[in-house]
This record gives C-alpha cells, sequence and structure tokens, in this order.
C-alpha cells in the first residue's frame, strides 16, 4: 500500500527507500535520498499520523539516512506530501488547539524554559558569533550568516525610524543581539526583556563586555508585566510563543507601552494559508505553547486596538537559507554536541533544523515583518527610505504628513 | 446642547457657526471653516445620524460654508468627532450590511452604471489627463497630480514584474489608462474587464487615437464571467466595489484566472482599523454596494485559495492629496458642472470629494496594494527592486528561489 502511495507522490525528488527486504526508488527528478528503514512498521506508523511520528521515528532511531541527507529527504517527503488540510498540517480541534496554548504568565516562564534555558554552549555551536537566534536577511547572493544576521538588524532598525536618545523596548531580547546592536548604531537605549534565566545572564554579560551597560537594560519579565512607556518597539521571533488566545492582550500591551508618536516593529513566523495547529511533533520537544499565526489572525488581534499596519514585508525563504546553514554549522560539530548532550538529543535538534529548513522552502511558512503606528503620518508616505545606500543618511521623507 | 457637545469636541480647528440667532465660534486651532446653518432643526438633524445627514442636509441646501471652506469643515467635524463605533462609522446589523452589498452579476451592473456611466465629460473636469480615477502615488513633494498618476502606473508595474509578450487582465479598467500604460511601457498585452458601457466606449476609443488596438483589448464583462489564463492580473480601485460577501468569489477568480507562476496585484481601498459599515451617505448616493475592507476581511478571503500574499504596502495619505486634488480641480470648473448637471449635483460630488478627502487624511482610510502568488519563489526575496532609478534595468533580482 505504501509503495503504491510514494509512487504515486514522490515527483520532485529521487527517493530510495532501503527496507530489510531490499531497496525500492522513486520519483527522478531533484535532490536524492536514501532512506534506511528498519521495517515496514515504521511506514506503517509515519503513514498514520506523519506530523508526529516522522520525528518519533527518527528520535527513536527506527530510520537514518545517507551522509547529509537528513534535509534532502525531508524536502522530498514534504514537497510532495504536503498538501492544506492534510498529513503535517491537519486540524485539531479548536478547543484542543486553544488549550495547547493557553500561555498565563507562569505557563510562559516555564515554556521559555524548556527551550532556552538550554545550556549557551549549544546555540553558541550553530548560531552566528552575535547568538541571532531568528530569521537572517539575505540581500546578495551567498551572503553569510553572519552578515545576514547584521543586515536583518539594520533592516530593522530603518523601519524602526530610530533617532538618537529615544528609549527602545525590545520583546523577547535572546541574548541581547539586537539590543546592542541598536545602542551601538543608533545611540538610544534599549530595554530587553526575556523569560529565560540563563538569556538574561548572557545577555547582561555581553552587555559589560561590550561597555554598553549604560545603554542597555536587560529584564527577566513578561510582556503583561512589564509597564513604562516607549518611543519605539521591536519584537523578534516571540510572537510565535505567545499563544493565539493572548494574541490580542499582545497587540493590547504593545499599543499601551507606545508613546502616541511611536513606531512598533513586529517580526514573527507566520502562514501563508489560512490558521491551523502547531505541528504536534515541534510542540512536544521543541516549542510547547507555540502557535504560529496566519495574517488573518495577526490583524484581527490588531485592528481593535488603535495601532496600524504602515508596512508588512514577507519574507519568503530567508528562514529556510538561516535554518539550512544552521543545520550545516550543527551537523559539523555533531560528535562534539551528541558526546554532551546525547545521540537522542542532537537527532531531536538535527530533525527539528532539518524539518523547519524544509517547510520555509516547501510548505506556507513565511516570516511577516509588520510595521505600526497609532497614526497615519508618523512614518514615511513611501518605503523607498529603507532602500538607500548604507551611508546615506537614515532618515527618511515624511511627505504630506505634518498635522494641519 | 450641541453648542455644549462642539464645544467640548472642537480642538484642531476654528469653527464659526452661523445661525439665524448669531455667530458662535468653536476651538482655537488650525483650519477655520465658516459653517451658514439655517436653523437649529438642521443641527438637531445632523446630530442625530451625522453618517448619512450631514451630506443630506447639504443636498437639501440646509447649510453652506464659507468660499472653499468646505473640506476644512469636514476635516475640523471629522477628525474631532470621528470615533470607532460611534457617529460616522457607526455599526448596522450585519445582515443589513450584507444584504446591501449582495452584489450579484446583474447588480453589479446597474451599481457601476449609477457612477461610471455618468458622461465622460465630467471626469473629464477633474481626473488627470490619462483619466485615472484610483489613489494616485506621490513620490515627492508637490507633485502633480499628473505625475502622481503615471508613478501609480509605473509603481504597479514593478509589483507585477512584467516580461514583454505576456498575458494581462486588468480587473475594473475603467477609461484604458493603466491598461494602455501596461502595454506601452512593458510590451504586454493586457485584457481590461469594465462593466461600464460608457467607461467602455472610452477607453476603445482612445486605444484607437493611441494605435494599441492590437495590444489592448477591452470588454464588458464582470469579474465573474470572463475566463482565460493570465501570467498577471491587476486590479485597482475595483476590489470596494465586490461587496464583503463576494470577497472569497473574487479571490478564487485571481486564483483560478492566475498562472500557476504568475503574479496579481490587488490595489484598493482599506480600512486600518476593523471591519465596519460603509458610510450611508457614499452608499446612497455615489457608491452603492460597495464595502471597503480591513485586513483581516482581505486575508480571510485569500488565505484559503492557493494564493499568498508577497508584500503589502499601505499608501497612507496618498488619497487624501489626490482627492484635495480632484476637489480643487472639480471647484475650479464648478459653474460649467452646475450649469450641465445642476446646482444639486454640484453639492453631492463636492460633498462627496471633500468628506472623502478628510477620511482619508483624518480617519482610518488607507490604500492596500497586497502583491501575492502561487509560489514562494515568484517574485524577488527583498523589496529593492521596486526602488531603483527609473533607468535602471527593471527586472528584479530573485535570490535563492530556483526550485530544485
Amino acid at each position: 500500500m505504501y509503495l503504491r502511495l510514494l509512487d504515486k507522490h514522490i515527483h520532485h525528488g529521487r527517493l530510495h527507500l532501503h527496507l530489510p527486504s531490499g531497496v525500492r526508488s522513486f520519483g527522478d527528478g531533484g535532490p536524492e535520498a536514501h532512506w534506511f528503514v528498519r521495517d515496514r512498521r515504521t511506514i506503517a506508523r509515519i503513514l498514520l499520523d506523519p506530523g508526529l511520528e516522522l520525528g518519533e521515528t527518527y528520535l527513536d532511531g527506527r530510520w537514518t539516512v545517507g551522509e547529509g541527507e537528513l534535509l534532502p529527504l525531508l524536502e522530498i517527503l514534504l514537497r510532495d506530501f504536503d498538501q492544506p488540510g492534510d498529513g503535517m498540517t491537519r486540524w485539531f480541534t479548536p478547543m484542543w488547539r486553544l488549550l495547547r496554548q493557553w500561555n498565563r504568565v507562569g505557563r510562559s516562564y516555564r515554556n521559555v524554559a524548556r527551550h532556552y534555558d538550554l545550556d549557551e554552549w549549544l546555540f553558541r555551536r550553530f548560531l552566528d558569533r552575535d547568538m541571532q537566534y531568528s530569521c537572517a536577511y539575505f540581500t546578495t547572493p551567498g551572503m553569510s550568516l553572519e552578515d545576514a544576521q547584521r543586515a536583518k538588524c539594520r533592516h530593522l532598525m530603518g523601519k524602526l525610524l530610530l533617532e538618537p536618545g529615544q528609549q527602545v523596548l525590545d520583546i523577547g531580547c535572546g541574548w541581547g543581539g539586537l539590543a546592542m546592536f541598536l545602542a551601538e548604531h543608533a545611540g538610544v537605549h534599549v530595554t530587553g526583556l526575556t523569560l529565560s534565566r540563563e538569556q538574561l545572564r548572557v545577555a547582561n554579560e555581553r552587555a559589560r563586555h561590550r561597555g554598553l551597560q549604560d545603554r542597555v537594560e536587560f529584564r527577566l519579565a513578561d510582556y503583561r508585566e512589564h509597564t513604562g512607556h516607549y518611543d519605539r518597539i521591536v519584537s523578534v521571533g516571540m510572537f510565535e510563543h505567545v499563544g493565539a488566545p493572548y494574541h490580542r492582550r499582545f497587540m493590547q500591551r504593545v499599543s499601551e507601552l507606545l508613546l502616541p508618536d511611536g513606531v512598533a516593529v513586529l517580526h514573527t513566523i507566520g502562514r501563508g494559508g489560512p490558521p491551523t495547529t502547531t505541528n504536534s511533533w515541534i510542540h512536544r520537544h521543541i516549542f510547547p505553547g507555540g502557535y504560529i499565526p496566519a495574517l488573518s489572525e495577526l490583524s484581527r488581534a490588531l485592528e481593535p486596538e488603535s495601532l496600524m499596519v504602515c508596512d508588512l514585508e514577507v519574507l519568503r525563504l530567508h528562514y529556510a537559507l538561516t535554518l539550512e546553514s544552521w543545520l550545516e554549522r550543527f551537523s559539523a560539530q555533531r560528535s562534539a554536541i551528541a558526546g554532551r548532550l546525547g545521540e537522542r538529543f542532537c537527532r531531536m535538534w538535527e530533525f527539528y533544523l532539518a524539518i523547519c529548513a524544509a517547510s520555509f522552502r516547501w510548505s506556507d511558512l513565511v516570516v511577516f515583518q509588520m510595521q505600526m503606528t497609532h497614526h497615519h503620518h508618523i512614518v514615511p508616505t513611501t518605503r523607498d527610505y529603507l532602500y538607500r545606500p548604507v551611508d546615506a543618511p537614515a532618515t527618511g521623507r515624511i511627505l504630506h504628513s505634518v498635522p494641519r
């Protein structure tokens, strides 16, 4: 049965399925992968619930791949099987979905600790030197990850329209890379919020080391706990942890924390298609409580607030490149990571990075960069201010916008 | 009672209310306007239902303004009174709202005839020479309307990523200005759809006159009636007439008519805030069946289709400038227009242009330019291709996008 299924679906790659009973090959194009599966029962298990069991069976060591072929295998499977409404992305009941994301403050701290309190040592193995753990921005072919992460910071800085001396809030500041970049390049003061004690420790240490302790300030606080008024708010790769039941609460907080003439930029993974559930394997092992919003969900959460969207950039493929680069670095250090954290952990993270890379290339995952203000006239009326040469003046043209 | 209300609300302008009983002044800032109202009963009527009665009482000649002060008056009233959920933008029952927009094909033809079958002579009085009846794109301060309409065409041409010889569909082509621009500047073949016999006649005449009859083709057809497959689809200022009950149907048609590697650009008035009803005066006199979508409605209509958003530009204030320019031209030709079409018609159109200009400056109205494709990799991964000098090569950079 599954042989016919594979025969029918595999078009964009060449898949060699190795079973104890022999080898069968499917498809004839693109990337090639050898898939060594322990037994037919494993394939049956995967077909019953691919979104969960493809990863589970890999963790359990029930299948493996040829050298460096995890990503090509997942790309072949994802591209040829992933249809909206079935397979990897099929619906759960809305109630179940909402309960899994009922991220009250205490639970949010626990969810974050699960992932981000992992040893700094691990993240230093595969991230860029500045430890940016979010989608980079590749502006030229073959750009390095380091450069693309810096380009991301610069692009966000442009959208924030910063002026020296302004107060900036960074919700979900990670290890402080963006906050320090903005303080150094735009002369602003940045307050960074994280829920991870480990990130807080590392961010503070790095700021001291770079002599920035007067211009950046990191706090262990949830977006619902923090108070104040800011000229600018930025949030990168954090909204994915908010959960659908709290989308409106998040937008409400941004609206409250932002001064009347302020600018906010939200950078979050999003879906090009309709709302659906988080992949259950990712939810179980990587991001408990996480949820990837569709544009309709983002805008519905935003519209009742006095905030309005001034610009929405949809970054496509940039996260595929970012994740491919992380996976490559991770794989290069595989034996060290397996030695310290165990073989099973290693497989879990390889699978996570590879399935996400494949999804950003072939599924409907994108990154939304949404620029928001309280009023029409705060940001320039044309977007060319974002696309000037790096050494041109950074301020944008604000046409026809002086309130009369 | 209403005197206290005006006293409380007027902050951003100076309003002189002239009644038979005397003059009272309110506010102390910004623009100034003299409002000559026939009697107190007229004010009571307006306060009961401002969204409808402000316009009705003007048409009935129950109030007037000082020379050139219609726009300032409406700006003062709109800016200081317009709150989401009340006054001009308050809700009707959803059922009533949907029934008003039940735009089946036959009704759509009738709705369009009401407005666009008006004499070409009228539109030539206040539009630019190319007869672009939609939001222009002002890229430099003080740009003329003619230049801004050409800049709009060029900006749309950039987003469409045209290649010579491609087949382009223009849904809602008006008098053919954009279609002819694309045919001339990008060497494509354009099919334009309109529901107005008068627009069809004028568009055909203009195309013959410019020797473009082989490269543009205009048809009297609804988006639901037309069939075919196109490399590119553009729709400018037409989606506002579709009506909420047909938003999904429209997106479905675009998805069906667009080839797999095609690009579509939708240019439509939109709301920065949550969904609400069309202003009832506008609905009664200017655009029967019209409805202005919020972003959440646009995206909800789009997401079930295989189309995805690649970019969303939110044009703020550009339509205020466009309408201000139309109003100025209209006023300059007022006596000719009143002579031909009557004083009441003249007031109706002045009020329409002025209330819309005020709304685009002070209310939550914007223009969405939404670029859509079936796949991730069709359009460039960065948006700088839109911001190159005019004489640079027009093709965009498409990074990392070759399917493997």
